[in-house]
């Protein structure tokens, strides 16, 4: 089937202080679909009793996907953890995997944490100003240390590229970033599987 | 010949400010490179012959020419204006012609001005947290209409898009936008060439 190409320019406003847009809405991620990514699931259950919260928002415009557009938008992390666990994205390979994508960030403190299938790791920090590139082949997975702000990113990418969640969620990252003594520490992640 | 693929990711600051990074050189184009860009020729010579002066930068990373890797950084303007005309970049089509761009505005105010061959024309106002999306097949241009500030964007796209300024260069845009009392206002330019 012939995709649908973009014939007109757009025109969507994302704001610099919150990333919120008032052109479009985004999609939620609760913490009660973020169950099985933590490592400590006695305290996310117990975090679940008490209510379910947003972990991040992001917004998919539903771009035509060719290769020829880019699929753009901002992403929320909001601030918090589960245990010692930081608030993160659930993480995705791209499912056409060897495209790239671009995070730039407007505000907030934290890692955009990355690995490829052969177990490369890649972790850079993001703080306002700052530009991350994710490699082509890359997992990536945004993670907020900060104890009080959101982590907003501007972020772009082909199209066509499509999401690939589910060996993220079935595997896991090889790493995690969790604090340690009141610092962000990377740790081997324990329950990591490697098939 | 192969193309070399990043492996790794990057990390490269862009102040949300004023656009600069302290991490590369930016690509300086000074008013004298935009001879013959500009309606009134005879202000831009005397601006010229009173010294020249930088119009605008923006960054080339020098990203791997495929389709699978984006190429991205900061585009600033500065404001100023050559007789009515207002301060713009020279405005290109892309090498690789059905390859889309995004721009995020994080600073300033102005308009991107696009044109396709067949001679439609959108225009799209750029203020701050504006991300304005310019669809394949479409030239396209940074005009600043601020008195006093720069106008900033953050900007990606495909790393093998590369850039046809001969276009524009030749034949112009069949608009312009220009000051007519006070306010910008968007005219068809006199010395567009069909051929």
């Amino acid at each position: 089937m012939d995709q649908i190409k973009n014939k007109q320019s757009k025109n969507i406003k994302f704001n610099l202080k919150d990333g919120q847009s008032p052109d479009r809405e985004p999609i939620k991620r609760m913490l009660s679909q973020m169950e099985g990514m933590y490592l400590d699931n006695v305290t996310l259950n117990k975090m679940l009793s008490l209510g379910d919260r947003v972990v991040y928002e992001f917004y998919d415009l539903g771009m035509p996907e060719n290769s020829e557009e880019l699929a753009y938008g901002t992403t929320i992390l909001y601030p918090g953890k589960v245990g010692d666990e930081y608030f993160m994205t659930k993480g995705h390979f791209h499912a056409k995997i060897n495209t790239a994508e671009i995070y730039y960030c407007i505000k907030g403190k934290g890692y955009l944490l990355m690995e490829n299938i052969e177990g490369d790791t890649e972790l850079q920090e993001m703080t306002p100003g700052v530009s991350v590139y994710v490699p082509p082949a890359f997992a990536h997975r945004s993670i907020n240390i900060s104890k009080d702000e959101p982590l907003i990113s501007f972020f772009a990418f082909r199209a066509d590229a499509g999401h690939d969640y589910k060996t993220i969620e079935s595997k896991g990252f090889r790493k995690l970033v969790i604090e340690q003594n009141g610092h962000p520490t990377i740790i081997n992640n324990p329950k990591w599987k490697s098939t």
